[in-house]
């Protein structure tokens, strides 16, 4: 009995997964359980170990571990999944799905064998796809599996509009629809600055492209580095869907939600505004389009549709 | 005219440097210049750009900016000292010790040319002798230049403790004097649990081996990850030094200091507890020290000047 | 020399006042000065005792003094003046405006005899009329004068917006022009639930009862409390239009800024769309009005004229 | 199912129990039922809705309501009771005893009639008595009847030593058992800034007037104010101590626990080390006392027996 701290498993302990870990620390939103293969167990360990030395220094009580096994993540009250490949060259896109699809399975089953009842959020890429195999292989409800992009994808853009009209993030908000880069659909419509239509502050223009940075925000970021990808925004991403579950905080949230019907799509799983909260998704807000909108929605669930049926 | 932000230049975008970037800029503490040499200045970008797509969802405003270029350190209020090789199999201790001071000269010689009045705060290793590189370079006044070891000391033995003890990392404090790692000299009598002191909860034998753990504690991490050495306990320790100074807070915090008589010592830099505020290093607390720990200390700073002696 | 903390004057003690000055110090946006008449010296030395008693427990560092002595506010790089009465029963609005308005005269005097270059917020009502009486004897730039109302407002908006929906306040935005309370202008076209249009979430008569009780918002707590007015959401949007300016963080808030033109109105302090910066209002947004919302700005400002007029 | 806020209710809607509902708020560690006599509903309604309307300028997600009717106290994970009256000029203090603790135990019941596993912190005064009061009326586990006083004994004495010394809060710690005030015993040797004790910083003389300071640190607050008591300083201590055990942090914090043996008293709520968790009080830390601590302390049980005797 008496009052416990919540426990949050962190699969894939690269720079993505032991970023997340650390800020879900920092906040204090629970315990956190880093996992990754077992040929990465010592890594993994020295990773959770360094982090558990910033706490005193920081200020945060949080129990951080390191482990292989799965059955350090029992009864673990949300899941994150940061593990998989990423695309090499030389591999076909095909490749790339199936490995990381396998992954999926094997990492989901792991995971709802030792807690039945959590809560998924999939980061894994390609992510429409990944998410859709862990709802599959999880048993779980649509609600309680859910995939990142659309916070990441608005992170970029409302930096870049910050940064346009240098003014401060924290009044840069943004909108965005359908896959994650270039599958991605930005609604400017619904996109301000302290409220003011981004429209009627910055050109078309110039608009459009901050939209098309946004889009190859990744392949920046990626090309930058020369070797990896991002890890910093979308780990601040998944834990800030991670705080709105863990907090009940009933937060308005891109997520890659599962579909029967909503914005005329099913079985698929695909970016749409959704309502997060302690039940996971608990609801898609549906907006109504244009058709131009609409047509670009078509073309990245068509999008989302062709990489499913890769999957073997 | 107008209130300002202030600016903290961060030298070395390696996982320390990248990672003391984040937490400075998490805190609001100003906006942050990431530099690296000319050949990492994409990579340099690139992790600043990911850091500044994360600001919007963690709610901070910092810029963040990543360089090559020592004229955006301009008028820097600190700056943070984390470039430097690691010794590599095979590398003799000179080797090391010549070439980080080579690099810190140059570094030196870059940050006061563009920021003649600010204060450094250094982490390259050998850190005592690399901090008196810096200050002799430097022409900064003493307080001014200050080094980092004992607050990332005082963390880990801080961890250990409260994992031993099974409680808050916030109510566990730590005492070190002397050099990093080996040449740490516990006080384990100013050392305590919600203010009982250690030695009356845990037995001489443990807190023994947790004191040797401790001196280890970088060893522990590096032979963990197999690659690489610890930055997030690191990194939270500058920043926490950092805060202090910008934030003008009089803490009271172990720095590596540069003695003149102090503790019996001349011309040297060497871990002592000192208050850390506006100024810099304000004050150098002197504290009776038994004969044992006196000779402690000795053994540490004869250690500190055999590598002072290095330096060619 | 050295890096030092901000100051902040916080004139008038009672409620607002100190929790204003609570509000700042746990932020450690810099230290804190209470200040009050002489007749009220001692319980604002007990108010700012007591919170600087509460440092050590909820971790801030803030010097927080109670004075009645304007020279312990030398140098201030920020006063928010909260001082002045509030309506009695049976005074007239003639008597209210002018009593408050003797009372920012001599505050304003005071206040730049010893801080020449600061920039002061105004919360006092009729908070319109007591900005602009402020600015004229304060002879500061009319950027560095600058009203509270639309945070409050919007704040009081979102509340309710946010209840009605059940979703977090984080994600709910709302916008208001115009004088405070009645006279409020809101833009509902411009106020969103994560980012989704109000007027698609809500029906045209709830949003319409929303805002009526936003407009008298003031006087729902008033009638509530029994005896005296809100505080703590007063007290909240003073503290994020300082930590706006003392952070330069170029936010757009809706502040009571001094109109040359704008909107089309000259010579008064109206309620508009800004952005605050280090350097105080930087700068005014201008936006399209509907023939409508133009008609409901131009009562507001009437009415604000009319207050000014009373001024004798 | 989902994951649910944390409940916390507050019993008593005075200064102290609206600004610890604040401040429970601004952590976001749960939903807040701020409770008052029938009489006081309404004010009790206008504080919750006044700090419900800061929530979106703070940005913390927490609902706060205020009421008379313990049924929406349902379910409370945690209840902090501020009610009770203040000693009145010519109110003899058995009066005050017993008016208290009738108001303890009617309070208890009607607590536990609603939240039958909850946990209790007891801030009304004489607090030890009023702790034993609603023990005994709750029939709660002794660990989940927990009174508070030590940790606003230490934050005062801790601030004051951090202005004489002119250091960090932060660093400070201080060390007391017994009653509150004038019963309070300091251990001073417990006590110490940034790890060193205090007894090698300021001399003996000064520190005993800090300690006396510190006994009468309560009065000084009336005195000043003049009509009424401290508030920022006790709603921060029940906060910490709420904190730690909503985030079962497992702190060394001085609580007053029901003593069953400890320190050789029995029957009796004392102040004294301990750690709090999920469960409540999880430990009593027993120290080595010297002579003159335990003589001090013998006194201060025999003064709370002596209040406990009051009790018709």
């Amino acid at each position: 009995m008496g009052l416990k701290r919540n426990k949050i498993s962190v699969i894939g302990s690269g720079f993505t997964g032991a970023t997340t870990a650390l800020m879900i620390a920092q906040k204090e939103l629970g315990d956190v359980v880093l996992v990754d293969i077992p040929q990465m167990e010592d890594p993994t360990k020295g990773k959770a170990l360094d982090m558990a030395e910033a706490a005193p220094v920081q200020g945060f009580d949080a129990k951080i571990i390191g482990t292989s096994n799965y059955e350090d993540t029992k009864d673990s009250d949300l899941v994150i999944i940061t593990a998989g490949i990423a695309r090499k060259p030389g591999m076909s896109r095909d490749d790339l799905v199936n490995t990381n699809a396998k992954i999926m399975k094997a990492v989901a089953k792991d995971i709802v064998n030792y807690s039945p009842d959590t809560t998924i959020i999939v980061l894994t890429n390609p992510v429409d796809a990944m998410t859709y195999t862990v709802f599959k292989e999880s048993g779980l409800p649509k609600g309680r599996v859910i995939g990142q992009s659309g916070v990441l994808d608005t992170a970029r853009f409302r930096t870049f509009v910050a940064e346009e009209l240098n003014l401060s993030v924290k009044d840069i908000t943004g909108f965005v629809l359908g896959g994650h880069g270039d599958d991605m659909v930005p609604l400017i419509r619904y996109s301000y600055a302290g409220g003011v239509p981004l429209e009627t502050l910055i050109s078309k223009e110039r608009l459009e492209e901050i939209v098309q940075r946004t889009r190859t925000g990744g392949g920046e970021i990626v090309s930058l580095l020369g070797n990896g990808s991002a890890y910093y925004a979308p780990a601040a991403s998944l834990t800030v869907m991670a705080e709105a579950i863990l907090k009940d905080q009933r937060r308005v949230i891109p997520s890659i939600a599962f579909l029967e019907g909503e914005y005329g799509y099913k079985d698929i799983y695909l970016g749409v505004p959704t309502i997060l909260g302690g039940k996971g998704i608990e609801k898609i807000i549906e907006l109504d389009l244009t058709a131009e909108e609409k047509a670009a929605l078509d073309k990245s669930a068509a999008s989302v549709k062709k990489v499913l049926s890769l999957l073997s």
